[in-house]
């Protein structure tokens, strides 16, 4: 007698959707955020607050995490939040100081989409527009998403398997659009140390599996600020193309995530640190000129 | 040195949100779906087909459904499904036949909603909206169900805690939609041998903390339709105030699940043996007159 | 392109060993426990404290539990506790008592063994060896209690496959012992409002796969002392051959799992409700008159 | 109203037990294995085949690790299956094997020991006394192996938690043996693509909490000998004093675990870019002079 498992569509032996398949395009995807290339010889770091607040919180971080090396801004208008009753974003106006910040430091920006009917005033605003791991199985948005001309960054589910994340992404380039960047950000698991069991093995699997770049988000994979330089180091080691974290120029007063966000200082010692791990399996982590070692 | 956990919101003693609370309300809450109870003393039963696949199919599903006891008729018109290549759903044309077989058999229909934009075509056709378990943290989805004047059934979604899903629930009671039926449909695991762990737990420990009324749907919950029969009688003696399965006149031939359906023989030898468990527990399940043992 | 799963030894697809088959032997087998008989029609309830700490304590609780209706003693006298600190058990003087109020009693007794070189010493005091959780993968004391001439009692691995646990019973009918029971005892998952996940499912399944009969623990399965009498109806209506029970006569001043463990009055009135849902599914439970509704 | 989790000992704020604490000994603990350092600023690399097979396959797996930069020679004896029917390991004369080649090239052995019965003839021949995965809730063993005079490999369980991690080798301090390494091997999660899930976040949480030395399994923890290099990288770059990897001179011919063993070709390749991974965080890993780069 033998049972079948029904875990998975496919009983655990899975094919890997044919767009995103490496079989399928045997030269990696490279995504080109306004000259900014994702997926190439550099790590291209992506930093800023959690959730955009003000002007001068913006740009403030922003000016700092340019100084430290971050070639992407991230920060979020509208925000998902577990509660009704947390703070949910500034929503358009959010939307329009990412883009002033944007223009002022020449900074692309990267924010959240978390309807189909955002997505148009979100793309107006924004250089990559953000699916986040709660909604990386709502399938109408990764409809919209597949149908614009800017970059997607696909986060994975909490507790999706790398088949899901696969069949995801296949939903955005089903539609057309291929300047998908994957983003491993922490499974949930029983250990409730960190708030996400990151998953490192992801990136590997990841590369392996498909031709889309990978990065990863270490600030929501632990959710502790004093663990993100291990894990981004570990991360870049895994081959990783890229990170996103949480830097915030005044953690304590953070609307949202401050116990996991960086302050600057430590940010530019966690960009020197990275770039070493970078050059040591042979690829490199661009830093400004007065940050270079 | 101690360490505190940060894997949830508020520390892991979590308070019950305010609307859903049971203090906020002492009677339980129960929902008339045209003249059905859900969470008086009846079980309410809920059958049908996983998706709408033709007039046909669901007019002979229903009657069969119907005969048996069931009170309402599920059936999805569109699909969330995992890859972009499996049926998505008869979409409109699905929601039409949902309309028609209710009118010519007298039974409500739930089906489910996968988007904003969808809701006001849904909501034409459809006695309750479903919100699945892939959107349980879709919270724009949740807010716009939340100003609708029709019940909610909100499926747990398949990572996520109780917490969570009663905060899910509260953004909808927030909104001022108090017609909110909570449902368990299994959660993810390390196990494979069933397509989901059915969490029973979540019935009692639910109704202890909210007012809601909580039904089971094994047939995700399991993943396997001989199974069904004896989860359902476990979910009933624990107490839930309702099932929603899942029935298939030709099973074998379902354009989806058709691995976890019953079929209608099946169905009618269930629901005598889910009247005696109910019976014992001082509840019941009215069935036909024909159908009465 | 596609990929293999490995994180079962069999790909998933998995065969139930050859002793534990219910092909091996298609009538299941029934655990004779010196004239209990378990796997039966009866639904067999054993019942008493977490540890045994007194002979007061055992006397009482035992009366108590047999008045209800238990016809098995639990108690521990080896106590695996995650700290070294917490209290481990009486050892060798809680053999004793458990033997001296099982003769006052009539009862049989289960006690747990966790280590080979206890296996002479409690099989001398014991009816039923009890494995325990931590050990469903400590291969050498199942081949031990194998090749004892006592029933054994395993409980499931808190992150065993249902695969992983079939294996851990063939280890022991490996050896000659037939006498297994196999326990559902809750599944550790990331929900953290039980204690563990009781995973239900569990009990059609092992009877589908298997000839053992199958027990539930909803005391380890909740942790939740208030949810056992739900949880218990659960899982009679489930199948469950059995139920294994922490009761105490003064919770509150149990040396351990007291906020699992019902007083003698709750687990009073639960049998009778117990009984309800046995013959409801055409089986019993035998009560003492004065206990007959 | 507000609900406690139970799911923890003590409610997810836990104290780090009081011997492994870093607050008891702020200086980090540092395992003399026969003059090799584990815990120093080299890091550690543990190498050889999941089994012991015959004296030529572990002299010649021994002899290639060797030239790579491998410091500790690793085999099973005795080995813990999940199915009575697979290879159980030579027992003790895969000890006396071990004890020959570790003569023959000076490699100090680490081995598992899996009962309490087994400790005595597992110390006669191994420097190291691994207590494996499936044995980290093995409380009685835990203590004996605290009263052994042997540094104690202790891996942790699939299912542990941190905390119940550092319980278990609490457990071994407080019997007075403080030679206490302790090993990430990957945990059970939802996610099948991979063996296990390692969690490289526990090296900078144990790092954080405890004083003991943490290597990681990336063997075990990927289940992939594709993946272990990458994995072995970013274990380096997360801050793990050492690694232990299987590595087998042909693994199509292993009697276990050959699909995620490395050939000896590959762990040479492999030391060389660990090296570099180790130098660019400030430590090292000091390879044999041929393999200089």
């Amino acid at each position: 007698m033998s049972i079948n498992s029904c875990n998975h569509p496919s009983n655990d032996v899975f094919s890997v959707p044919a767009r995103v398949s490496r079989e399928s395009r045997p030269d990696k995807t490279v995504v080109n955020v306004r000259g900014i290339m994702v997926g190439g010889t550099d790590v291209v770091i992506i930093a800023g607050p959690c959730a955009v607040e003000s002007s001068e919180q913006l740009y403030e971080t922003a000016k700092a995490v340019m100084a430290g090396g971050a070639r992407i801004l991230r920060g979020g208008a509208f925000k998902p939040r577990s509660s009704p009753y947390n703070f949910q974003g500034l929503g358009e106006e959010g939307l329009r100081i990412l883009k002033d910040i944007s223009s002022r430091t020449g900074l692309p920006v990267v924010t959240e989409v978390m309807d189909t009917r955002q997505i148009e005033v979100v793309s107006e605003y924004a250089d990559i527009l953000q699916v986040g791991s709660r909604n990386m199985h709502n399938y109408p948005l990764l409809k919209e998403v597949g149908m614009q001309q800017k970059p997607v960054l696909l986060k994975r589910g909490m507790m999706a398997t790398i088949e899901e994340f696969l069949l995801a992404a296949e939903y955005i380039l089903n539609q057309g659009n291929e300047q998908v960047i994957l983003c491993e950000r922490g499974i949930r698991t029983f250990e409730t140390s960190t708030r996400n069991t990151l998953d490192l093995s992801a990136v590997p699997m990841l590369k392996h599996l498909c031709h889309l770049p990978v990065i990863v988000d270490p600030s929501h994979g632990t959710g502790l600020n004093w663990m993100v330089p291990a894990m981004s180091k570990a991360a870049v080691a895994a081959g990783a193309d890229g990170l996103i974290m949480e830097v915030h120029y005044h953690p304590d007063e953070a609307l949202c995530d401050g116990h996991q966000s960086l302050r600057p200082d430590e940010f530019f010692q966690l960009m020197t640190d990275l770039k070493k791990i970078a050059l040591a399996i042979g690829r490199n982590i661009s830093l400004p000129e007065p940050s270079l070692v």
